[in-house]
C-alpha cells in the first residue's frame, strides 16, 4: 500500500510538456475527436439521454488505496452505468480532471489508461478531455450522452405494481471490499513495515477497484423483445436504489432476502469483521449493478434467456412502501443512508 | 468586501433538510424534471453536441469577491458559449456540486438563483442537479447538451483563407474587472476598514462578475441566411481563441487592433493599472464572447444587418500563423499564455 504517485520512477511536471500537448498525447491513445466538445451525429431516431458525474478525492476515491488506472476505468464506468440502466448505449465522453500540483504527466497517463481501457471496452466513439489546476487533490468530472433506439422509448411500458425487480450480478462486494481496504490501511498507517493482508479477498477487492459492467443484458432484452418498465444504476447499497426507483413510479417495492445473490467472500469478510452482509447489500456503496423493473409476463423468458438476471422481488401499490422480506417472513423497511438521501 | 457566506443571517446545514429536500425544493425554483439525467426529447434532424465545464474555487473563482449569485449564473453561461459558438442552442443542464461543510443551505439557494436566471433566461427546457460534499472548497461541474437544426450542419461551410472574423462585443473589460477586485481585495487585506474603490468601474466589474452573452446574433443569422464556417467561445482572451481556431481548421489568422472593441473603462483602469489594454484583449480571460468564422461573400449583409457584430480580421491561408497587426503595420504574433496552452 503505497501512495500511487510514488510508484513512478519518471515524474514530469505537467508544465513541462504542456497542458494542449498532454491532452493530445492522451486522446490520440483513445481515439478521440473534440478538445473542447463531444458530438452525436446521425441523432435521427434516437432518444438521447445525458449523464454527469463529478468524483472528488478523499470524498469518492482515496488514492491511497484507489490505483489511478482502476479510478480512471470505474470513472468512466460511472457515467455509463446510468445510461445503459435508461436502455441507452453510452456514445461518447467528456473528462474534465481538476489537479493539484502533486499529480505529474504520468498519473495522468495511468488514470487516462483505465479511462481508454472502458472507453474501448464500450465502443465510445467520441471523447475529450480537459485538464486544469486545483488548489488540492484531485476532481474528476464526467459526462456521457447515450442513444436510445427510438423503438425502445416507444416500447417502454409504464412501471405498475406486479414488474419484477431485477438485478445484474451479486450485491454487497465491493462495500466489504472497500471495508478490507480501510482496515488494512489503519493497521498500515500504525506499522508501515506490516504488509496489507489481502489474499483470499480478490473478488472483493476487485468488485471495489474495478467493478464489471455487465451491460450486455440490455442485448439480450432486445433480442427477446423485454422492454423494462424502468431502471436504475446501483451505486450507494439496494435500499436507496429501490427507494429512488419507486420515487419516480410512486410505487412501492418487496424485496426477498433469499433472492438477493451475495458472493460467498461478501459473507466471508462480514462475519470476520463482524458486520450483516444485509447491511452491505442494503447500504454499501459502488456496486455497479444494473436494476431493471420488468412486466411480470416476461418471466419465464427472463429465467430462460437472461440467466445472468437475478430476480429478487417486485413494485407494489402506490403507497405500499419499500420492504426486505426475511426468509421467516419479518419486514424490515428500506432505508437510504446519511448524506445520500 | 465580506465573505459571501457570511451575508446571510440564518445558516442552515443541509444535513438539517437534507440533501434530497434541497434538490427538490431548488429544482422546483427552475421547474428541473430529472434529478439523475437530462434528456433530449424529440431529437430528429438535430445534430447534438455538449458541453462540460469544472469550475474548481481558488481557481475559476474566488468566493471573496464572486458573489455566489452571480457565481451561478456564470457558470452557466460558461457551458451554454461553447454551444451557442458552435451554432446549437442549448436543451438541458446538468449541474454537480461539491461542497464544503463551510457552505449551508442558504448559500446553496443563493448560487442555484443565478443558475435559475440563466435556465429562465436561455429557455432550458431540462435541469438537472447533484449536490455531494467537499473536503475542502466549492466545485461547480456543469455538463449542458444542445441541438443544432440539421439545415444548419448540411449547409455549414468548411472554413477557407478570407472568411472574416467577428465578434460579439468588446474584448478585455473582464479582466479589467478582475484586476480592479484583485487590487481592492489586497488593499481590503492590509486594513480591513478600508472600503473598496470600484465607483465608476460598473462596467468592467459587471463584465467580470456577470457577464452577458450575445446570443441573438444566431437568430439574425438564421433569418439572414449566413452560416459561419467555425465559431468558438472566448473565455481566456482572443489570443487563445483564435489559435485554437486557426488549429482546428489548419488556417493563420490576421487580427486588426484598431478593428477590435474595446469599452473605454477598460482602457480607463488599463491605465490607472500600467497594463496595456491589447494584453487584456488578447490574454485577459472571462470575455464569454463569441466569436465566429463566417464567409467574405457576407460582409455587406452582416454589416447591415448584424450591427452587433464587430468583423476584427479574416483568416489566412495554412502555415502563415495567427498575427495581430497594429496601425502602424507592425505584426505581433499570438501567443497564449502559460497553464492554458
Amino acid at each position: 500500500m503505497k501512495h500511487p504517485e510514488k510508484q513512478n520512477s519518471k515524474r514530469t511536471p505537467v508544465e513541462e510538456i504542456g497542458r494542449i500537448n498532454l491532452i493530445d498525447k492522451l486522446l490520440s491513445l483513445s481515439g478521440g475527436l473534440f478538445a473542447e466538445s463531444v458530438e452525436i451525429k446521425e441523432s435521427e431516431n434516437f432518444h438521447i439521454i445525458s449523464c454527469h458525474k463529478l468524483l472528488l478525492e478523499g470524498i469518492d476515491f482515496n488514492l491511497i488505496y484507489n490505483p489511478l488506472k482502476h479510478l480512471g476505468y470505474k470513472s468512466a464506468l460511472s457515467v455509463f452505468g446510468p445510461l445503459y440502466a435508461a436502455g441507452c448505449v453510452p456514445a461518447n465522453l467528456s473528462v474534465n480532471l481538476g489537479l493539484s500540483g502533486r499529480f505529474c504527466v504520468e498519473d495522468i497517463e495511468e488514470l487516462w489508461a483505465g479511462v481508454a481501457a472502458a472507453i474501448t471496452e464500450h465502443n465510445i466513439g467520441s471523447v475529450s478531455l480537459d485538464v486544469q489546476s486545483s488548489v488540492t487533490g484531485m476532481a474528476i468530472s464526467l459526462s456521457s450522452q447515450g442513444k436510445q433506439p427510438k423503438e425502445i422509448f416507444v416500447q417502454t411500458p409504464k412501471a405498475v405494481s406486479g414488474d419484477l425487480i431485477c438485478v445484474t450480478g451479486n450485491l454487497g462486494a465491493a462495500y466489504m471490499g472497500l471495508q478490507l481496504l480501510e482496515r488494512e490501511k489503519l493497521l498500515f498507517e500504525k506499522n508501515s513495515t506490516q504488509q496489507p493482508q489481502l489474499k483470499g479477498y480478490e473478488y472483493i477487492l476487485k468488485s471495489y477497484l474495478s467493478p464489471e459492467l455487465n451491460s450486455s443484458v440490455l442485448s439480450l432484452f432486445r433480442e427477446n423483445s423485454v422492454f423494462p418498465s424502468g431502471g436504475i444504476f446501483i451505486t450507494d447499497g439496494l435500499a436507496g436504489a429501490v427507494r429512488r426507483l419507486c420515487r419516480k413510479s410512486s410505487l412501492g417495492a418487496r424485496l426477498y432476502l433469499e433472492k438477493i445473490p451475495v458472493a460467498s467472500q461478501t459473507f466471508k469478510m462480514a462475519e470476520e469483521l463482524n458486520i450483516e452482509a444485509t447491511t452491505a447489500v442494503l447500504n454499501g456503496g459502488d456496486d455497479f449493478r444494473l436494476l431493471y423493473t420488468i412486466p411480470l409476463s416476461k418471466h419465464e423468458i427472463l429465467s430462460k434467456e437472461v440467466p445472468s438476471l437475478d430476480i429478487i422481488g417486485h413494485l407494489t401499490p402506490e403507497g405500499t412502501g419499500c420492504w426486505l422480506i426475511t426468509p421467516d417472513g419479518s419486514q424490515i423497511g428500506l432505508k437510504a443512508q446519511g448524506w445520500s438521501e
